[in-house]
């Protein structure tokens, strides 16, 4: 945990911005993975962990404007469960490291916020995303699953918040970052052809747990890059193979590091290989050297499908005028998805908030294939932490599918395509903090040029 | 999976035994861990493994018994889930891997529901052990969280099936024990003084990883063994610690392994470790010498706790006569657990069908604290899968709270146990078949005897 001053703090600034009403935050439980006592490792609600620090399971807490009052609700431990899980701090000490000096037992929430209620005061809650959430606000508020009505007013303080990271943020990214970064290093010297995809990602996941940390996200290691989340690690790696790598690594202060390596199998690329890496660096350092305040997000995605459209002509596999063929969404055919997203508590920072609160500040999201997938689009400012991976894939689903169609005929040419259908994909994905005058990359560095990768192989 | 001829074949006998109205399984979800998309590592339910063998989210399955059909109920993967999450078989394909021919969309489940419910068919479900299956019991059969009534015949048909551990099965469990015994192997090898137990952790859950297996429950590996289930992996090991690892692969299929070390810090344990290691081990045999087909599981546990008594004794720290501390519940103080537990899908086998049912037969638990958590205490019988693990714990919370109120002084020594207060605590375990005559270890041989381990060292 932070210093309390820092919980206190983030706490007068969302009573600040809410403005009035009780703000209901409730904390995660414990999940049962095929029995309810063999539990997925604890996670805290990434909210309630910024503005309560508790990284412990059977929490709410409520922050009351109108009437003053911060409070964390939940039950003390048994001795049958001292005896099971060790002796912890009781909740009344746990809180007072967040600043709080009122706790009471759980079953008291319910009768706070009908009374709450009963006064005609407004209760703010955030958006559910576990089922937990949604039959704890039924038993508290009696809203049925699927009715709930979060707070707009309170999604957009704590998007402004959240989305701004404070220096103590950052250090903790930056420390999530190293740790990411050794993860892919590690990875990119292990792998050896005929290890299978696994053998790979146990040897990075260890290096995160080593280093006392979680993972941010489930990871990808896999030989076929062109599926984009793909998480089945059974394969067998093999020589002309390339192996793509998406993990990270999650601080025990729950902050997240998030970055793709693509690992050629043998010694070196092969010359086909190069072509298409190469673009993707291309790509990828025309986007990071947009980056700075002011500057829209959507317009670096833009710039770095256009350099991937511009390549893919020079290889005769996509026609006509780059700018034109990312504005009809014929790009999409090889970069599917966004440029990035913004990076803190969560990988996908605030996502369960909602994207458009998170990365459009407010604004309708395109509904084009490709560009709808954009997590981020709003224009840049000091101190928001964010992605940088654009990607070039080679989807034999999706050329089937649009090349039936002929769709975006003018800009792609489906024989030339053809030729590349089993190619994979390839992606490269370092993190960034918007500074005052551009943007620094965090954590360490990894291998990004196809030079630098084969230096470690 | 299995051919399909044995997922047939078991629900035969599940419907033979269940005699009439519909079954309804409820498949599990992926599960968010701080939003949606964010997902935990995805397991199948294991009674949904078990009678239709689909690793897959998104499904759920009927088998109407009085109208003869089995209906897998899902829909299939649009172009945007194959993009990211790349192609599979469609649902009927799946289907047919278990002989189910049938496969229905997912919201045709609810009116089929509704149908047997208006013809008088009664539905039979299992009892829900997460949050998403309370809410989909709510959405299909109108019955609110917490008023669900699951199916007693069902229960017992289930269990009556899962306990009997089939060849395949068996194979499939072997598999899981030799990667765990593997676990542990490396563990007791890479264990030095000085390393975080993290550090331990990472390297024993990339064994598993790196054979393709998940973890079969989260991983202890703590110098505070006395604390049962210690998942805080931060503390160093230090000279004169001992690291107490439980641990555990689960294969692809869905097996369980599961066994514990109890690993000297340094080359070999001090004299005052090995007075508790040894009497450990000496009730651990006692234990699986007792075990064959007809001896109720409670007399196992009275025997291994007797062994501990009578050890204790021996060291000045119990009194009397050892059958009747352990007839009082004085032995609970040094091993308030219980013995062992049923072993297959799930690492407690059906936990979530009810202890009473799985390890009892229906006959009720004790109260008494210590024996209230023994899993396992019904006769056993050929094909019943279990662990043997034994443990001496010094619980310096319990001994104060015993202590203040002299709790069978009869049969503890308070002075004499005070100055043992913070030894900590051994456990070691091992995975058994019950056979004809006796019982069979399942997977690898692990480091038993305090020699075994220090060969390791």
């Amino acid at each position: 945990m932070f210093d309390k001053k820092i919980y206190q703090e983030r706490r007068r600034k969302l009573r600040e911005k809410v403005g009035k009403g009780v703000i209901l935050f409730i904390g995660n439980d414990e999940c049962g993975m095929n029995y309810e006592d063999n539990t997925y490792p604890y996670r805290q609600d990434s909210s309630f962990l910024y503005f309560f620090g508790q990284p412990y399971a059977g929490l709410n807490a409520v922050i009351d404007i109108d009437n003053d009052r911060e409070i964390i609700f939940g039950d003390e431990l048994s001795i049958d469960h001292i005896v099971w899980m060790g002796n912890q701090p009781t909740i009344h000490e746990k809180a007072e490291l967040a600043g709080i000096s009122d706790t009471r037992p759980a079953a008291d929430l319910k009768g706070y916020l009908n009374k709450a209620k009963a006064s005609g005061q407004q209760i703010h809650y955030l958006p559910p995303y576990r089922d937990a959430h949604r039959i704890r606000l039924w038993e508290l508020l009696d809203v049925k699953p699927g009715e709930e009505q979060p707070s707009v007013d309170l999604i957009k303080a704590v998007v402004d918040l959240r989305n701004h990271k404070q220096p103590e943020e950052i250090e903790e990214i930056e420390k999530a970052c190293r740790v990411t970064a050794d993860m892919h290093i590690e990875a990119t010297k292990v792998l050896r052809v005929g290890m299978r995809e696994c053998e790979v990602s146990a040897a990075l996941e260890a290096v995160a747990q080593a280093n006392g940390c979680a993972l941010s996200f489930p990871t990808i290691a896999t030989v076929n890059g062109q599926t984009l989340h793909n998480h089945y690690h059974g394969n067998l790696v093999k020589e002309g193979d390339m192996l793509l790598v998406d993990a990270g690594a999650e601080t025990p202060e729950g902050y997240a590091g998030d970055m793709s390596s693509t690992i050629c199998a043998g010694k070196k690329f092969t010359d086909r290989q190069r072509l298409i890496y190469d673009l993707q660096v291309a790509s990828h350092l025309a986007a990071v050297s947009d980056l700075r305040p002011g500057k829209p997000f959507v317009e670096v995605y833009e710039h770095a499908a256009e350099v991937i459209c511009d390549g893919l002509k020079g290889l005769g596999i996509m026609k006509g005028d780059p700018k034109e063929a990312v504005k009809a969404g014929a790009h999409a055919m090889f970069f599917p998805c966004g440029l990035g997203h913004m990076m803190g508590m969560d990988v996908h920072d605030m996502e369960n908030l909602g994207e458009v609160w998170v990365g459009y500040d407010g604004k309708p999201k395109s509904t084009q294939f490709g560009r709808k997938s954009l997590r981020l689009a709003r224009p840049l400012e000091e101190g928001f932490v964010l992605t940088i991976e654009p990607g070039v894939y080679f989807i034999p689903e999706l050329i089937d599918y649009w090349g039936s169609e002929k769709r975006f005929a003018d800009f792609i040419d489906y024989n030339e395509l053809n030729k590349w259908r089993d190619f994979g994909g390839i992606r490269n994905e370092e993190d960034y903090l918007i500074t005052a005058d551009g943007a620094r990359l965090l954590g360490k560095k990894i291998p990004l040029k196809a030079e630098e990768v084969e230096a470690l192989r």
